[in-house]
Formats: structure tokens, sequence, C-alpha cells
């Protein structure tokens, strides 16, 4: 069985991510949003950003910490409530299907 | 501005999980989510039993630990991977749609 | 391999919706989402509500068209926008998890 | 209030797709997955593939008709059984947040 690492971390998990703050301006979510995925980039590990989720790939726990604390990052950018839609996918010592293995192909002809 | 207590604990969100073992037989995925249902009882929470998803009430960080231990115990129950799905509504000094106002009614006159 | 009927129709899916009138008043939310739940009543479908999302059961393609629907129905009832959440369960000549098989059970002990 | 158009349709929503054969092989996983995307391609939609899902802006009617049938299409592509998870965006007369606004800038900079 595979066990693969990424940046020296343990990669066992995939983790995707819409944090929806309620407010009601698009220019207000795209600020706020912006906060959530910067902060994302800021923890180092290999990530995506989609149209409605951002994935996040490496160690299960620490990927659910993160996760975790995507919302309060959006209530301190000023949201005073936050839905949040989460996708998980963890394989303990398994063949984790990468970001790269899923996405990469699709964008060389992507319109 | 309302802000409610469960059982002397603060109440400032709602998750729903749902934990989809990857197993393939029937029987096996049941026997797998009771296991998680079991656990998400033994926490104490207020907690709602649906077709897809387990929703449960109370204090935000509290219950995304409990969502990041739901997995664990799917993998501990035998499941070698594990996907996950959760939707999240958190309001740290509001007023949140609990369990009973958006259920009760409903459930007098399901069929 | 089994293949189930509900009421004299093909029972080959299990469809959950969760419909979110983008408006910003608790009371206006549940107004609108209530006329949303009334017209998957009116369907005649097996249908189980929860907390944050409705779980039908039946035939795949008319599951889909209900689904569909409700969108319009909360447009209709007054929202500006709406955002859904949906999850399908499709086996077309399969052993269904159904909703009573998955809930039943725990509603018993559920406090 | 703004309407737009793409390609001379209405473009009122953005729906997002995920897709999930319950195959057991990751070679198959891919292959069913990629017919689901071939056939959204083939819509002439604007589309953006993920790690969990493809995301196509349109006409709400006809892209909720797109969502139904990616299901067939893993069925005839051999899948025996599919879950699928779905997201709706639909603003009737509104400002639909684009694939374009949410997610170019971040691919500039994204590692």
């Amino acid at each position: 069985m595979a066990v693969c690492f990424f940046g020296g971390r343990h990669m066992n998990a995939s983790v995707a991510i819409q944090t929806l703050p309620e407010v009601y301006d698009n220019d207000e979510i795209v600020r706020i949003v912006d906060e959530v995925i910067a902060y994302i980039k800021s923890t180092g590990y290999k990530y995506y950003v989609g149209p409605f989720e951002t994935t996040i790939e490496g160690d299960y726990d620490e990927l659910m910490d993160i996760v975790k604390e995507c919302q309060h990052i959006a209530i301190r950018a000023g949201a005073p409530a936050v839905m949040a839609y989460i996708k998980v996918s963890f394989k303990p010592d398994g063949d984790l299907l990468t970001i790269d293995r899923k996405v990469t192909k699709h964008h060389l002809d992507e319109k």
C-alpha cells in the first residue's frame, strides 16, 4: 500500500471547503472569502481554488483543523454568521486520488 | 441578540455530517455508520438522525472536533477509506435556527 | 437483484435537497422553505424533513424534476436568489438503502 | 439589474456536480468520471473541472437537465450505482458571481 508524503508531511486526505459568509453584497462576499483563501494559502498545503470550493491536500487531522479555522476567519473578517459545506476524502493507508491526477489533464483543453 | 445555551453549553452552531465508508455491502455500511451515530450520541449533544446525514447542535469548536472524530470512528470500525459531507451553520452571537424550529412541525403530518 | 416499488412507482433513488433562499430574516427563510416543503409533500412521494435537508424517495428522473422545481418555488415565494445543496443516491436495479432502513431505529431512542 | 448572456444563452445559474460512481478501483472511477466530464464538455457550456466537482455556468433549467443526465452517463459507462453531490446558485435576474470572477485571480499565484 502506498503512503504518500507532501513536503515532508503525511498525505492521506483531500478536503474541499466552501465558506459562505451571510452577507448580501457580492463585493463583501468576495472580500471575506479572499481572506479565508489567504489563510488557506498561508498554511503551506497544496490547494486548488474552484468556483464553489477550495480543495486542500495533506494530513487528515491538520486539514480538519484548517477547515474549522476557516469559519472563524470569516467571522473575524466581518461576517455575522457563516454557512460552510465541506467534502472529505480520507484514506489512512491508501492510494488517494490526488488533485493533480483528478484535474490536470482536463485543464489542458478547458475553454 | 439572543445567545442560546443547551444543557449549560454554548449553542452557536448546527452541524450535519454524512460519513460514507468505502465498503460495498449495505449491511457493512449500516454497521459502520451505526458506530459513528453511537459515538455522536455518546457526546451528549442534541442530535437528529436523517437518511443522509446526522445533525448536531451545540458549540461550534466542539462540534467540529466531533465531526473530525467521526471519520476516525469509521476507519476503526473497519472502513479502509471514508468520504464525508459536512454542513455547518455558525452564528457566534446570533439567532440560530434550531433543529426543533426547523423540523418539529413537519413531522406532525409526515407520512 | 431487488427492484423496489413505492405506491406503484419505480423506487430506484433517494434524493436530499436543501433550498437556501437568499433572504436575511429567519422568519422569511422559514416561510419560503415551508412553501418548498409543501410542494414536495404535494408530489405524493415518501419524504423526510430534516434540519438541513428534505429527503425524497422514488424514481430518479421524477425526483430530479422535483429537485429542479424546488428552486423555482423559492423564487416565486419571494426569494431574489437561491442556493441549493443536493445529494443523490441512484441504483437503477439495485438494493437501495431506504429512508426507513436508515432512520427508523435511531428515532426510537433519540432525545 | 444585470441579465447576463453566455454564447447567446441566458446566464442565470452556476451549478457544481460531483458524480461518484460506486466502483472500487481508482482507474475505473477516473474512467467513468472522465465520461461524465466529456458529456459536460459536449454541452457547450462554460465549465470548470475541480478535484471534487465540475462547475457549469448557464441557464438554470438547462443546467439541471445536464446534472440529471450525468448520473445516467455514469451508469451507462458501467457503474452499478452512483452517488452525486450538487451545488446550485440561481439568480433569475441578478448579478451572478461568475466562475471567472471567483477563480481567475487565485490561479495566478497558485502553487
